[in-house]
């Protein structure tokens, strides 16, 4: 039997790597295999990949040169980690994929989100989660966040504006809205146990 | 007046970047005004993702994401360096240039061209050179001169099989045969003065 696919989605400072980590905890107590991944990255070839994107200046990659980069990246992440996970039954949990390509590039950079849905066709084959959860949080809230976690270590989207990262929680929320199946809005303000009971409520109709 | 572009297309030591050089020089005696540059790279954001396209195993990236990154690599190339030399009115030429990917990962590799031209359509506004040159050499002769000039060196292309680089050959004679207003097939195997200057004769409607 496949596994399931379920992505982490928000702005900086959500949670979303420590959900990461405890939803897996709780899937791996109930007898699942699970796969903890992120993006960019999550593949020897994606995270080359991260390092260009990362790095330098907010402008040293003009918008549809990055869009590629990430669907490039994501194109490695899916074909060497994410598929053949799911084939071997686990589930894989990954700390944000397309969805944030469509936030950060698409609603927020201007490029448009039908372009980005096919370089994802064409690059992964249009692979979606199964389940998408916005961990949803005041922009303000999140960057104070980001910025103690970090250590004021910033990399090139940290840097964009307050308002580019309001336009990016607002498309998430958008997304939520269009696609009620796949995606989970989950208030990111609470603790991070009540979090993760929210996520696996939002589950069940997924668990074996 | 907006200049004019130009590109080299060919297998292994066809003599590309060897008759870049003496066109420019060609044109620039007749008071032209000549930037070459080459494919991967040729801005600071592409010569990066060269890096990560020349490297390591032939099998390191998959078909449709070495697509990707050439789609991003020319992307940046032509954002930051070929239309603001056309736009200032310079003679552009380049060493490959999108039919290198028609051919090597289109062709002999596999993916779709329209799909490589989709994302040539996304990544560079659907940019065409006004000529491309095929430097047309039998794959065993290129080769042969290839190894002679690299001194053993090889990059993950090179090291493909003689059956692939027929295939890319094959493939440069069908683009041409399809769009003979913009193609040109020179034969590589004469001398280099002899090419450059076939190269110049068949200029001579694009020549101010």
């Amino acid at each position: 039997m496949n596994g399931r696919f379920l992505s982490l989605e928000g702005g900086e400072g959500a949670g979303k790597s420590t959900q990461a980590r405890a939803l897996a905890t709780a899937l791996e107590s109930r007898g699942l295999t699970v796969l903890v991944t992120r993006e960019p990255g999550g593949s020897e070839g994606a995270e080359a990949i991260r390092t260009l994107l990362m790095q330098g200046d907010v402008t040293r990659w003009g918008p549809r040169a990055e869009s590629l980069l990430f669907a490039a990246a994501r194109s490695d992440h899916v074909d060497q980690v994410i598929r053949p996970a799911l084939e071997a039954g686990k589930w894989v949990i990954t700390d944000r994929f397309i969805d944030s390509t469509r936030a950060y590039q698409g609603a927020a950079g201007g490029i448009d989100d039908a372009a980005i849905m096919a370089l994802h066709g064409f690059g992964s084959r249009g692979l979606l989660p199964d389940r998408t959860f916005i961990l949803d949080l005041p922009v303000a809230e999140g960057v104070r966040r980001a910025g103690i976690r970090d250590g004021g270590m910033i990399d090139r989207f940290s840097k964009r504006s307050e308002h580019f990262h309001a336009d990016v929680g607002r498309a998430f929320r958008t997304f939520a809205a269009r696609e009620p199946g796949r995606f989970r809005i989950v208030d990111a303000s609470r603790s991070p146990g009540d979090v993760t009971a929210m996520l696996l409520a939002e589950l069940s109709d997924l668990l074996p």
